[in-house]
């Protein structure tokens, strides 16, 4: 593969940032993480908008680079791929050695990809089956530590998570994802998920309002229910909320929607809402991209 | 200069790491960083355990090296060093592209050093005065998100409240420290350092029981005061407090022991615990390595 590193296309192998970048040495950098349909990156204005309001709340709005989008049509020329996975970073740079950022900002700009199978309606699904779910000790990082609404570097908390399903799982199979909760105890999200739950009265999901990252994913689907006219609520939601829903999965840019068959060993599945939205993506992306 | 990348001495130019390193991609790391006074680091021990402490937590403890040491050793002979900086940091590395960390880890270590002037006795302060220090809106990340006694490179939780000082600075001099409250509002740390203050009653820093990083040399500081038989309380403290302090003072490896000026522009000021502390830690550096 060839990356995009700093303005220009390398070989893997030497896609390198230095030690003192502070991406490596803070985690200091910005970055999303999108899916390329037929050529294209899907949602790129939302996936933009994003990248430009974490930058800006790091306070480096000026180094997102205005021909991002080349870089990455040239990252997926150079290796001739039409399906992808793409990751967008801006780390702060090199800068003089102190924690206190400069606001003379050198970015650096790296485009990474790697072929995913196609998606729309005939497509293929990136994950092998639905997903075990499982709520773990670790805590979602709260807003007023560091902004819930940036996507950062700063990725141990999902980690940290993650590694929970690891240790739990002894000999057996981890699960797929880890359900974080806020401080406060309320269901937010998974590691690199947002949560969706079917009840009787319509779907539902946790509020931006609480300490979560509202993926472009979850926008699309929120729409896509609404323009069904299916009732989507938003809100603080308990444990038992999702053990007792008729449905729930978890929703990403390189997921899209993914049915969760069990929560902490409970079986909750899929069903014709979770069905119905997945073929509404698809189309979608079908009519977006093919 | 010359660091040490990957069990090599490289060219400071040369000094990389995969933009797929989970360093650079999640902050996925453990760091230390010393002082090192007559070519020896201060306090080898207490970094070394508190190193493979991170890495434990982080589900990485066999990648920290047996021959570290040796690594800062040849890096700072290279550089012809026998006063200064040095980061010793040890990441997950490029495992397959997941969030989930494998088990197999085949980790970057990376030694990064730069000179300081002589400490000890007849030494001179990296710092050109008493710090301005001010509290900011930032609140610590809490141990039941990030465990608070890991030293990470998820620092984004720090360079948010220290970029707090630039913006509310406007065109004059931004504070020099940010100091940091948890969730319910006690003081726990500043971004980089820790904070004492001296009561008639003595001396006074927050708990390691709240969320905060213990430093190495609020360690030492607490063994000096309690060895010269002043009392030494730690506890949980609020603003009030440390405003109406007689003396307040910052610890970290670099710094030692620097005096707090202001805080939010409230003078606190030296006094003489903080003069004697620092007369007691000089002679310790000096014991010890000259």
């Amino acid at each position: 593969m060839q990356y995009h590193v700093d303005g220009e296309l390398v070989p893997e192998n030497e896609a390198t940032v230095s030690v003192l970048d502070r991406g490596f040495m803070y985690g200091d950098a910005a970055f999303e993480t999108l899916r390329v349909y037929g050529g294209a990156p899907f949602e790129w204005g939302a996936h933009r908008d994003r990248l430009a309001h974490t930058a800006e709340t790091l306070g480096f709005a000026d180094a997102v680079p205005d021909d991002l989008r080349e870089r990455i049509d040239e990252t997926l020329a150079a290796n001739d791929l039409r399906e992808a996975y793409c990751k967008v970073s801006v780390s702060r740079g090199v800068q003089p050695g102190k924690l206190t950022p400069d606001s003379e900002v050198d970015p650096t700009v790296v485009v990474v990809v790697k072929p995913l199978p196609r998606g729309g309606r005939d497509g293929e699904r990136v994950w092998d089956g639905p997903a075990a779910v499982q709520t773990v000790r670790t805590r979602r990082v709260p807003d007023e530590a560091v902004p819930s609404g940036i996507k950062s570097h700063n990725y141990l908390n999902g980690i940290l998570g993650r590694l929970e399903l690891r240790k739990s799982a002894g000999e057996g199979d981890p699960a797929d994802e880890c359900l974080l909760r806020d401080i406060d105890g309320n269901l937010v999200e998974g590691a690199t998920s947002n949560l969706f739950f079917v009840t009787e009265n319509g779907l539902r999901t946790p509020s931006a309002e609480l300490d979560l990252l509202p993926g472009v994913t979850r926008d699309i689907v929120i729409e896509l229910a609404r323009d069904e006219g299916f009732p989507v609520e938003t809100g603080a939601y308990s444990l038992d909320a999702l053990r007792n829903a008729d449905e729930a999965f978890l929703t990403n840019s390189t997921w899209e929607i993914r049915p969760v068959e069990t929560v902490d060993g409970i079986e909750v599945g899929a069903g014709p809402m979770t069905k119905l939205l997945q073929r509404l993506y698809d189309e979608r992306v079908e009519e977006r991209h093919y």
